[in-house]
């Protein structure tokens, strides 16, 4: 073992953390346990001085100096040996009063906070910029996935053409369990939260809200601009059934939560919602809570990142990762711009849902009867959609029969305005159910 | 559209390119297409003031200035508007002594060249460390695949439990085709080279050195010490016939050609070899032309990272990202410490391949004839070896036949010690066929 003197005379940089929850937590633990693998790799070392939390009693498993905690978390944005200010609290009260105000300070900020970037990049990006100042918010997506970092850096040279991301690891815990158990939604979300996996309140997360935020996030880091929440087209998980995971696989597909980010032409489209992918894609392949990003570049091609997207010591590497770049930084006395202000002449404009073209997955519900398939085809023909492929089997159900079609390109707006029209006749018996389709 | 005043105002600098050939020529297409992407993003502009090549005439379909290439590779290197040299020739000869040239005159480097690295890394790394100079080599390990950029960043909170590389993108098609066609290794092979998938010569790629030089700059980065080549257990892919892909297959696993490399207690094992990998994980779902690297740390868990590992564009793709984070350092007066030399008191020693404990897959040609089983089975516990699984379909080829075995975790010199002894039974046809396995 060599001796930890080279460790100790290395030039240290102050940290203050305001959140000692769960990844609060996992952060200090982190940068304990492996304090000198990073100051050694960096050639600085990170010192956690100060703390803030308004719990000041918990337990959190980590050791830590009793007067490095305190409830006064503007106390520890000030102080002048506090040299990078990591927001851990999460939420947009609070949280954004206090990156505020150390950007204010001139004082770079590291966030694993999506819902305020998402929420309030904008303001934040710009007061960033203003007053020259690191903003690193890796662990805002993809938890302990160094996707950020790869956007920002490792493809710095590409134009992005596409962004595939599977962003909720409960959302995709419970797509997997349904299908690899042939449950229903309701069943495996009541026991991912009895088991810890899904959170009492899961709405942000299977409503998509949670995979929205990340979106936008990535979104602006590849086209340099500010995208809103609003213009995200969003659906969740809870109309997904084991009927439609079961005939998406005999079509050769699984259905997964995805973020979908493009290109097209000079604008670009950003949505979030069930959308069939090919079962030989390495998206396909991402089973339980893992998360994965497929970024496609104009010089790079296909790249993808995978690994855990939530959790304690997952999203502490990535918090790390990002407090040791500002550390770099600051030591040159130089900092990143913010690549989601780049304006990079990129498309600025944001499509519409309805203009996406895509292709579907359409389940009916018909009555079983001749000449009923033909209504249906002749419809959506009269709308511009043609057919790639038909499956009805032979199981009916009430009188009515499942039928899955299969579509070949088609827009969103002649989709839904031919499902307006099918779902009106007296031959269908429910309303259609509906996936996007990437390939 | 903007106007381009803001991007030709910023500041710039000089990057001398030393070797003109497919990859120079995509670093130099990729900066000119892309120039006002990445001024934007970085805040400064790349400026490829020289080029150095031996053919002046070929045309690369990229437009530069006559008079910006020479035959003078060293005055590129030496001009003083020049203060980053990227180093894009290849090989151990010229590229080494132009590299080691650049850091004595205290210029960083960014260079691809894996076998320069997995083989005078020591002194290179060790020159750059003296000079306190960058030097960058993301393009050396994976392409287009930011992985060492997540190696030397992105995970920089962890310790590397264990990495796993599908490395060689020539190997992953043969076997890709191999098993979907259910063809021989030679036929595909040679289709390959007829296609340009693989070299003229492709011993490099085959034999898996190609795959070790780049283990041997993983295995640095992860570890921070150096790992001769002369360590490294390497076998290729040519033993590896569609019999045992189709038995491994029966078996729920894939075989790829992987690096492995490992923290064991107090040591690293590096290997590379034809493996078996369960093909429900993600690295089984690698098909083609892709690399991917599984990189496993203590704080982030799995992580894998999956593109295009070699190409003109894929490649110039990290050349550029390297350039540019030079670029910043330099812009601040910084650099980056190589972890690959950080010696970071982790596992210095190297386990001989002969310590390894692994699965294994065994394929035996047996007479068909009652108790011989038994024989195997007794000579391999008595080397300590128990027996997981046996396949024995009821095919006859020439009196003999194909047992499959899989053994439990075993050593490797014991393993090797049972087979001695199983191979010269006179009921074995032909040597045992052994595959390593990992979970």
């Amino acid at each position: 073992m060599r001796d930890l003197g080279a460790s100790s005379r290395m030039r240290s940089i102050g940290i203050g953390i305001l959140g000692f929850g769960t990844v609060g937590a996992g952060v200090v633990e982190g940068l304990q346990r492996n304090a000198r693998v990073i100051g050694e790799r960096l050639g600085l070392m990170p010192a956690v001085l100060r703390i803030a939390d308004l719990d000041l009693e918990a337990d959190r498993g980590v050791a830590v100096e009793p007067d490095t905690i305190t409830r006064d978390a503007e106390a520890v944005v000030r102080d002048e040996n506090v040299r990078i200010v990591v927001e851990l609290i999460g939420g947009t009260g609070a949280a954004k009063e206090l990156v505020m105000l150390a950007l204010e300070l001139g004082k770079p900020v590291v966030t694993a906070n999506k819902a305020l970037l998402a929420e309030h990049g904008r303001e934040i990006f710009e007061l960033a910029e203003r007053r020259g100042v690191d903003l690193y918010f890796g662990a805002s997506v993809g938890g302990g996935i160094p996707v950020i970092r790869a956007l920002r850096e490792g493809l710095i040279g590409n134009r992005i053409n596409s962004i595939h991301g599977i962003l909720n690891g409960t959302c995709n815990y419970i797509l997997t369990r349904m299908e690899a158990e042939g449950l229903e939604f309701e069943q495996v979300l009541g026991e991912a939260q009895a088991a810890g996996y899904a959170e009492a309140d899961p709405a942000l997360d299977i409503d998509g809200t949670d995979t929205a935020h990340k979106a936008v996030i990535l979104a602006s880091l590849a086209y340099g601009f500010s995208v809103p929440m609003s213009s995200v087209a969003t659906e969740g998980i809870r109309g997904i059934s084991r009927t439609d995971i079961r005939y998406a696989g005999d079509l050769g597909y699984r259905i997964k939560l995805l973020a979908v980010i493009k290109r097209e032409d000079s604008r670009i489209e950003v949505r979030v919602h069930p959308t069939l992918v090919p079962l030989n894609t390495m998206l396909a392949s991402v089973g339980g809570v893992y998360n994965a990003v497929m970024v496609e570049g104009d010089l790079v091609g296909k790249t993808l990142y995978y690994g855990r997207g939530a959790g304690r010591k997952p999203t502490a590497s990535t918090v790390i990762s990002d407090i040791a770049e500002v550390m770099k930084n600051l030591e040159g006395g130089s900092r990143r711009p913010l690549a989601a202000l780049a304006q990079i002449g990129q498309p600025a404009g944001i499509m519409d849902i309805g203009e996406v073209v895509t292709r579907y997955y359409l389940r009916l519900s018909l009555l079983d009867r001749p000449g009923v398939l033909g209504r249906i085809a002749d419809i959506l023909g009269a709308n511009g959609i043609s057919i790639a492929s038909v499956i009805q089997k032979d199981i009916s159900q009430d009188d009515y029969v499942p039928v899955v079609i299969v579509t070949h390109r088609a827009c969103e707006a002649e989709l839904n305005t031919a499902l307006g029209e099918i779902d009106a006749l007296e031959i269908v018996g429910a309303p259609t159910v509906r996936f996007r389709i990437e390939e």
